[in-house]
């Protein structure tokens, strides 16, 4: 069997729970890493997630797979780099906004290209994150695949497929507000909740009484600033309009228990019930 | 070993939990169940939470400990009927709100009372909602511990540590104050974002992009809007500050990104990353 040559740029939880995922398959695999993270780099290579360090991104470029696990904006910029690809060279990115990435790839390499979205990830961050089955049974979107490679998207779908994902496939526009809705968003207000909690007198009192919800409802606050500042301005109008319907949907709540209309609120919190049906 | 008998008023996951957890003891107890809801009853001793099921109120009266898991207005109402309670009864009721309980008991057995709040609970009800180990590791909160009788307080806080909880006591004010930030209000962003996505045209392609972040943030809004109509009503004003202090920090996430002050944005996004050193 032929070996298979994956390159990582980035080396944290998503990367390296794909080199873990990846390794599980009877497949033969040899993963080159790259990461501007030197500390990272070693930590990769003690937890046996790549066989190799590489600073160079031409050395990548003998990869058959190169993977983008990292943040959405160095995505665009290590794209602009990634001139004169093999023809048969998959690049895959992992990015959790895709429309301002899908347009921003180089003509030239634009068919090697599969723009993903694994909607799968925790709040770690880094190699020592890296994660067994991150990617079991979970969602992959896959975008704009009109401007890949016939080549290109029957690797990817085969590789995600081959980790047990369930593939998607839509534009990256609908993606973007689809992602500002069910992630973004949701985000901004795991944020917003744990700063309003840590901002009280008695926030250390209060913390010793946080149950699950509270404690499942802050769990992604915990999340890297540095990956989400990029998210929330790449995805920036979706991510405003999602807020946006939060912010109504909250306030109806708020006039109900300022009037005391508990009927109306009762059933405001069953229509929000009908989330059993489906999730 | 004496028997103890324990009455529960509410058979559903906080009464059924208890028992589940009472009966993994090296104690002998007899348990006699009361629910307005006859299905629960049936299915309580079916599931053997309880050992009789009773609709008399004054059958109750010889247990040694009763048990109020209903909701919380239920707690009020249900403790003007319980007259002439014998010197030892102990009753603990176990809502969501103290403040308006603790005012309501009738004071010829107010130090009969012991009011509690366990921190502890999943979105789910009904007698087969109860679990194993629902309790153990979490913390219950005894609010006005001055207005029980030593007795009492002795025999709520050996039963709540039996079961492995880690008892912290406050007044009952202090208690909403601090649950309506940790919980109550937590409830209404749940409730509201899955209100929020529900209400989408394309919700159920949303939906089915849902990772753990969003099904974590709202795995709450699936909660009973019986019980939490009634917890929104006893704690309004709290969760009204609480609310408005969500909306005041989900407005400054909103304004930077409007204004695409990405720094400030990093850095309430690393200020939020400071529940980590906590919980």
């Amino acid at each position: 069997m032929s070996i298979t040559k994956v390159g990582f740029i980035g080396l944290g939880l998503m990367g390296g729970s794909l080199s873990i995922a990846l390794k599980k398959l009877p497949k033969d695999y040899y993963f080159i890493g790259l990461d501007h993270n030197k500390e990272h780099c070693k930590q990769a290579l003690e937890l046996n997630l790549v066989d190799e360090i590489t600073n160079s991104l031409d050395k990548l470029k003998e990869c058959d797979i190169i993977i983008l696990s990292i943040p959405v904006d160095g995505i665009i910029s290590v794209s602009k780099k990634l001139k004169n690809l093999p023809e048969k060279c998959t690049v895959i990115d992992l990015g959790s906004t895709k429309e301002k990435i899908s347009n921003s790839i180089p003509s030239d390499i634009r068919k090697n290209f599969v723009t993903a979205h694994p909607m799968t990830g925790t709040e770690k961050f880094g190699p020592s994150a890296a994660i067994d089955n991150l990617y079991k049974d979970k969602v992959v979107v896959l975008c704009d695949l009109e401007k890949s490679e016939e080549y290109q998207v029957k690797v990817a779908k085969s590789l995600f497929d081959d980790i047990g994902m369930n593939i998607v496939c839509m534009n990256a526009k609908e993606h973007d507000r689809h992602a500002a809705f069910i992630s973004h968003m949701p985000h901004a207000l795991s944020y917003a909740l744990a700063n309003s909690v840590l901002q009280q007198e008695a926030s250390d009192s209060i913390l010793n009484l946080a149950g699950g919800g509270f404690k499942d409802m802050s769990r992604i606050a915990k999340s890297s600033p540095t990956m989400w500042e990029d998210i929330f301005r790449q995805n920036k109008t979706n991510l405003l309009e999602a807020i946006n319907t939060f912010q109504s949907e909250l306030k109806k709540c708020e006039k109900m228990v300022e009037n005391e209309e508990w009927q109306s609120l009762n059933n405001w919190m069953s229509d929000a019930n009908k989330l059993h049906n489906i999730l």
